[in-house]
């Protein structure tokens, strides 16, 4: 058999170990620590499993959007993760995140390294349906995450209301549904105190 | 619109994270700590995207194995993470694993708690193409981290060539071809010093 073909994949799945080690600004549910880029990948793709009922689109390609959570994040490996709030890390993210594509994603043969990044690209695009409610899930999670944890995520970076709304509000694009559920969700964040009305540090 | 279903889906959603600290004998590839049940799944899910084409069954269902491997160890919350070679360990793992999953599953809205359910059980019969895939797939993840840590984990536990093949030899049922791949893996450790051809405590 063609063993040159599968060492290229296998290359590709211990290279994705490293994404255990890239960490994100979202603590775990319990609050002991910070989640990791893998962790996150699979709740999301838990979460496609269980609410794909609540999408815009009727006949969503559910598969479809499990693939794309399960590899949105692989170019962090290299790019770092982009606190969701940072401005200034916006600004060069998608540069870091193509070089970081262009690396890993060809330890791949050549039609699969096409594969993953179509997939990829779709994610960031947030066009099809099926983006657009992987883009859901990936807002709706941190949000859990801050709603479970009293907001602490959100008082440390001295988050708002108004720029949890702002973040979040693209979950509308993929789930009408979803999107009135998170807005109870911030309003009951507020009423308990996990979310200040307004920004803390203004100008930041 | 009903939040008493999407109630229930996020109370399991939330309730699942805690699998992020159920941690298994397997070292993450750079040898820094012992990896969870979470990334265990996710590198699994991509293993599954990446690897079909090796399967026995030439019209493999793949988001059905993709399913199959992201809640094949949520019963591990309650039942915790049984190493496959603790004898001891599997004697009660089925009682133990029956009752985390009544527990944890039934949180759900009855129609996806059946589905869950459904999928936890293909997967643990290994019976079908999918399951006996998915099967091959989480034998092969700790196989390649065992290799690429020089099989630290092995030489803790005192693990001999002969359990590593007793062990994985089931991969050949998903994969002939993955287990061809396997057993040059193995012969290579071997040759390496990774794994002794003999137990060193016998009748451990």
């Amino acid at each position: 058999m063609d063993f040159e073909r599968l060492a290229k994949q296998i290359e590709f799945i211990v290279e994705i170990d490293k994404i255990k080690h890239v960490f994100r600004k979202t603590l775990l549910i319990n609050g002991s620590r910070y989640e990791n880029d893998a962790e996150h990948s699979w709740h999301l793709a838990i979460m496609a499993i269980l609410l794909s009922e609540y999408s815009n689109a009727k006949d969503l390609d559910v598969p479809r959007v499990l693939k794309m959570v399960l590899v949105h994040d692989i170019v962090e490996i290299d790019a770092g993760d982009t606190f969701c709030y940072d401005e200034k890390g916006a600004l060069d993210k998608r540069e870091r995140e193509e070089k970081a594509a262009d690396r890993i994603f060809n330890i791949l043969p050549a039609d699969q390294a096409r594969e993953i990044r179509d997939l990829w690209e779709e994610f960031e695009e947030c066009r099809t349906p099926e983006a657009k409610f992987a883009n859901s899930l990936d807002r709706l999670q941190p949000l859990l995450h801050n709603y479970k944890t009293c907001g602490r995520s959100w008082k440390k970076h001295g988050i708002s209301k108004e720029r949890v709304i702002e973040r979040n509000k693209p979950i509308q694009k993929g789930s009408r549904q979803l999107w009135a559920y998170v807005e109870k969700m911030i309003e009951d964040s507020v009423d308990k105190g996990y979310l200040p009305e307004q920004e803390r540090f203004p100008g930041k």
